[in-house]
């Protein structure tokens, strides 16, 4: 049989990056275009699928694309839409159906969800959750997002939106205000954002000294923190602990609902290493019940970061929708 | 076709029932043993199975039945297998291939889960959930126990005990002292026994006048709260409010991770009626993330209470396990 290929479609608030992708997860060509530059789906539509049909046809495999995954912010698994999404204006107070108007324009089926959930996908295809059937990635960015495997399908509840783990509730009382509108959510915590914001809060409660306090407090940001922690900076391991500390006890309320293989860590947070991980496991084991002590994995995505989003989307097209 | 039965085993800590079942959930026969009377798994297994196959034999349906499911304490659905279950002396501290014995003694395949994911598994084949592929089942009993179904399946996590819902945190500080040696579970705040404590607590803390004072501090159920409720006892609807209220800021997490069509609640305080279920929609609606805002229905079982752990658990028989 003809070796087949997948198109790949990372949709972020600034850019959206596209790619071929063969079914080990290498990546053959690239392309790009600014998601801010057209103002309705249908020229972004435009120029995304002139820039995916360029590719193709420039790398001569009409024929061998087998579909195209998409990763896009309240990408809806089931419907194909982006629905309501804050950060895109001609889909913000709309439902699009963007992957049927893919599809129109390049002649390939379209699979759809968002980021994170594309990010599971992309784990258990080509990372650190290959054969896995249960796990859940998290991912440690700007906001803090998740996808959920069990029984070796991807969770999307029903009506495709499921795996919102970033507005799980994690301090019910005096919680920290979140984008989403409540107070208290993982999110405010435990994403780069939260970390900064813990940062900032540290740094005036507490009196150590500190290299952070030198760095103007607006400019502050988590790879600060960071390079801190490296210098062995006590505020600055501090403020790793308490991060961890609050994921870990989070963890351990989603190992008690699908009892995971695994939790991957995806996102510029996950690079961390040691800082954050050490007090997140720590966390998660002194929290979780005891039938589930020592089982579930804390492990670090493998993939490149710079390739993940890409490759998680492409590995949408690889999967058969369910039964839905 | 000849028609087909299958049997249903609910194990209990004082009593193990069960019965012969058809596919529409009507129960033919039944029969019953003291769990506690026997002291190894060997005898127990040999008195449960003479139950059973004289029950099939009496009623003339040798040939006939499918299999055998069973709900029992710390089932493990992959492995069959009863592990350290504290109130049964012969497995509190091992392993017990029970579903392996219950076959070898019957002939007959046995699949096994604990209580609550046969209660789940029978919403879904003769309940509240029929047709759904996404819901979680709560039930209210002495404890606080959960089955999950994502995409049509029950969810059982990598080791075979996921769904374990009573033991997330919901008082991160100064939470209550749960059986499961941890503090702030739900099962702490939301199990009958949890609402007799909250009862206690606000009977000290709070000065209005009420029919519950009259009764021993010791003998206080969670019956007696809700007849004071039905006549508008002031603090007995406070009780209620303050359980309900926990139980939708969980259900708000619980629909952030797998967004179900439905949560339906089951048990002894699922009967409590508008005093539980109005403050629990309430503080649902409250916290619960903008995009699944009145998405996820909150039901009431409408099985037969005597019926219902025995017609959960030999839906099992009817169930294929998945690929695991």
């Amino acid at each position: 049989m003809e070796k087949q290929y997948v198109v790949g479609i990372d949709m972020g608030g600034t850019n959206t990056t596209f790619a071929i992708v063969d079914a080990r997860g290498s990546i053959y060509q690239r392309g790009a275009i600014k998601t801010g530059d057209y103002e309705t789906a249908e020229a972004y539509t435009d120029a995304l699928c002139n820039g995916v049909n360029d590719l193709v046809k420039d790398a001569g495999l009409q024929g061998s694309i087998k579909g195209i995954g998409m990763g896009a912010p309240n990408g809806n698994y089931y419907r194909g839409t982006i629905e309501l999404a804050a950060n895109i204006p001609w889909a913000n107070k709309s439902v699009v159906p963007i992957a049927q108007m893919i599809t129109d324009k390049t002649g390939l089926p379209c699979q759809l969800t968002n980021d994170a959930n594309a990010a599971a996908v992309g784990e258990m295809t080509y990372g650190a959750a290959k054969g896995m059937k249960d796990f859940i990635v998290i991912t440690l960015g700007t906001g803090v997002g998740s996808g959920v495997f069990c029984n070796g399908q991807l969770v999307c509840g029903h009506d495709g939106f499921a795996g919102e783990l970033g507005h799980v509730n994690v301090r019910r009382f005096n919680g920290r205000a979140c984008g989403c509108g409540a107070t208290g959510c993982l999110e405010a915590y435990s994403s780069a954002t939260g970390l900064v914001r813990t940062a900032k809060e540290m740094l005036e409660l507490r009196s150590e000294d500190s290299i952070l306090r030198s760095i103007c407090d607006r400019a502050l940001t988590s790879k600060d923190v960071f390079d801190a922690a490296e210098k062995k900076d006590f505020i600055a391991q501090e403020i790793f602990k308490y991060t961890g500390n609050i994921l870990g006890e989070a963890f351990a309320n989603f190992i008690a609902f699908s009892s995971p293989e695994a939790i991957i860590l995806f996102g510029g947070l996950a690079r961390a290493g040691s800082h954050l991980l050490e007090p997140m496991q720590k966390s998660m084991d002194e929290n979780v019940l005891s039938i589930f002590k020592g089982k579930t994995k804390l492990l670090v995505s493998n993939l490149n970061d710079s390739e993940a989003a890409i490759l998680g989307a492409s590995a949408l097209a690889w999967e058969d929708k369910s039964g839905k």
